[in-house]
């Protein structure tokens, strides 16, 4: 069998599952451990046909997974990997470009470069950034925080809000840095009036927060820091993508002056997985930290590579889906899809405010809704359990003041108004059941 | 369009691009920016069509790249994207898992969890390692230093040889520890005897150094760190898939007693870029420094998160390709593969040593040949970039005792012995004319 059939078959397997990805359950519906005692405790001595692994991607995988891909999938912060994303990727498999210097891969090292170049113009960004891929926005964000302590000797205090996402708690306990969390106001932004900058080096400000996509003061923050000297990092890494739309820039009012920036374009930019956008105006600040050319590496081409700009040393090639993804589907194309997910939240918003059982807990920047049925904390959840196990959605939750409170986040391209009614629907038929 | 036809499009580019690989320039003859300037320098307003970007692929970024998938490619250390990693690459892609808990993906945790049993069953590893998937080795190296300087209090030196990877060198910066380089012997092997464990946190061990291949010796460095409780971190990223081979096992006597192991699948095992193992028998001094579940990760089962044992939150599904290039391979076939790359690089070997005008300067354990043309360190180098200009192979260098040093990697899968003997006759050629 030929690398032409097998990939036709699993091409064919992946339009087929694209195709009947809204009726499969979203929430996978196995136990733990039920998916590994299924499989060979051993690897096999001889070859396989690449379609036994498809056979049993289909019987026994499939089955264990959460389809992110799924119209109805509602938890975190839902993203797409879209038809262009996913062909770029097999491209960039087939290619197999190993960024370490620039001449192992040219076109790994300039094509990022150009994408978040291109990107940074449809968000609205300066130009001039330097800008680079990672893997996830917490290795992004604890890059960032290294040249923060690198840049301000003695200062080891790293300042957020309370709603700051968790990496930035992971990165400082890996840098040894000492987060100190500013208090938040009643609409879950960080207070610029409680902000303590004493030793810090760094401030994480966040437009788009995970439980709620509050949007923290950056211009008053970027005050605070340029009269201290401290590094403003911006953690933009769902909301950002909305900066394509003009009418959404007031969020992002002073992230320009940020000294490092993240937006996560496998998150609501239509990209798989694998691809954290990455800028900073203070590039030599960073080559401090992650420069370190070894004799093996050194050659006559006077050219700085990624590598020195951040921790890993050999790169994938992740621009190529970013850049396929911005070319078909163009700076309109995104603008619809942020338009339509924003118009869906709010659709759903409406739902919730028009019913007197239930109610919306905080304001609704984007295209996340945070509400909750009247009841206790332990009804929500089980609530929220039942919607979960029921396959036909899937929700997820967070904590505000105190309350458990219930998450729907519109970002899947396939999402519908249809989608979104079945949800609502759900989540009334459910809240209507008593509890087992 | 529809995905079905840009898929078939691109898949026929693929398996098109891997037919002809071996005619392409294996270094990119392009000028630094030249790609950059040839491509538009602002993104479209409208969507294009997929068949645009493929055709671009063509034309403008292909010239741009080094071909990493080349038989003729013989620099650093080589490696292969194969058929399987390949088009589990797709799968992966259209699935596009993520994960975060368990139950965001429990495909992707338990299938990372059982593959990476299964790489340890076939490299001779014991039983009951925790395993799981970094995208670089640099990462693995990272994570395998937080936990030991957290579990050392106060200790905060890294001893390894001057010639272990520079990403230690990376990592120390990042974590603020001291590294110490212990001196080589004369086979370029970490001298024991010599070793100095004070203040020491960790010893990075190197089965396969970058430079030449050169084996540590474990046995008599895992004394040491265990009368001193010092973390062993052993790096086999290039040379840990030989342990497939029984009969190469000797080179890797001692690493079972390592705290903890990074092999790379995507350098020597046929898998894709973006796909190192790590393993450590001390997961609890992992997540005593990465695991951090916030509010809105809490829920009802009591499965640890793969994210609790390193840097990262959001996980792609990397495990697939490895899983995929495991079957389809089977023991006998990564066996039969590494047993080739040996046996050719071995071939190699004997040409060099057969020239009287050539030198074979370090010990050859595995595929990896270093050796040098009698004349000065500016030929030998001039040497380099002619053959690399020619762009009918690629390799590259290293400094050994202050001396220029030609490298010539063995690894692709796709590599025959007529590609071997046309590596030396090109090497051959360009030694024999002047410089210009």
């Amino acid at each position: 069998v030929s690398f032409r059939e097998d990939g036709a078959a699993s091409l064919d397997w992946v339009a087929s599952y694209l195709e009947r990805v809204r009726d499969l359950p979203v929430l996978a519906q196995v136990e733990p451990g039920e998916l590994r005692e299924r499989l060979p405790q051993a690897p096999p001595d001889r070859a396989e046909p690449f379609t036994d692994v498809l056979r049993d991607l289909d019987e026994l995988l499939l089955p264990a997974a959460t389809h992110w891909q799924s119209p109805r999938f509602f938890a975190y912060f839902a993203n797409t990997g879209s038809e262009p994303g996913i062909l770029a990727e097999l491209l960039a498999a087939g290619l197999n470009q190993v960024g370490i210097l620039w001449r192992t891969s040219p076109v790994l090292q300039e094509l990022e470069e150009l994408t978040l170049d291109w990107l940074a113009q449809l968000l609205g960004l300066p130009a001039g950034l330097h800008g680079h891929l990672e893997d996830t926005a917490s290795t992004g964000t604890m890059t960032a925080l290294a040249a923060a302590r690198q840049a301000k000797p003695g200062a080891r205090v790293v300042v957020c809000s309370e709603h700051a996402h968790s990496s930035v708690d992971k990165a400082c306990r890996l840098l040894e840095l000492e987060t100190r969390a500013a208090p938040a106001d009643e609409a879950f932004r960080l207070r610029p009036d409680a902000l303590d900058l004493s030793g810090a080096c760094a401030v994480v400000a966040t437009i788009g927060t995970t439980s709620t996509s509050s949007i923290d003061p950056v211009p008053a923050i970027a005050d605070a820091c340029e009269r201290e000297g401290v590094w403003l990092h911006v953690d933009a890494a769902y909301a950002g993508s909305a900066a394509v739309c003009p009418e959404l820039r007031d969020a992002f009012a002073g992230w320009e002056r940020a000294d490092s920036i993240v937006v996560n374009p496998h998150k609501w930019l239509l990209t798989p997985m694998g691809c954290s956008a990455f800028w900073t105006r203070r590039p030599d600040d960073l080559r401090a930290v992650f420069s370190l050319v070894p004799e093996f590496l050194r050659v006559s081409e006077e050219v700085a590579s990624l590598s020195e700009y951040s921790s890993a040393l050999g790169r994938q090639f992740r621009a190529l889906k970013l850049w396929a993804v911005l070319r078909c589907y163009g700076r309109e194309g995104v603008q619809a899809r942020i338009r339509e997910a924003i118009r869906l939240a709010a659709l759903f918003e409406g739902l919730v405010r028009d019913d007197p059982g239930w109610e919306v807990v905080a304001p609704r920047p984007f295209s996340l809704v945070c509400f909750r049925r009247d009841g206790t904390d332990e009804e929500n959840e089980a609530l929220l359990e039942r919607v979960n196990a029921s396959g036909e959605i899937f929700i997820s939750h967070t904590k505000l003041n105190g309350r458990y409170v219930l998450r729907l986040a519109v970002g899947n391209a396939r999402t519908t108004e249809d989608d979104v009614r079945f949800a609502w629907e759900v989540l009334r038929r459910e809240a209507a059941r008593a509890p087992a």
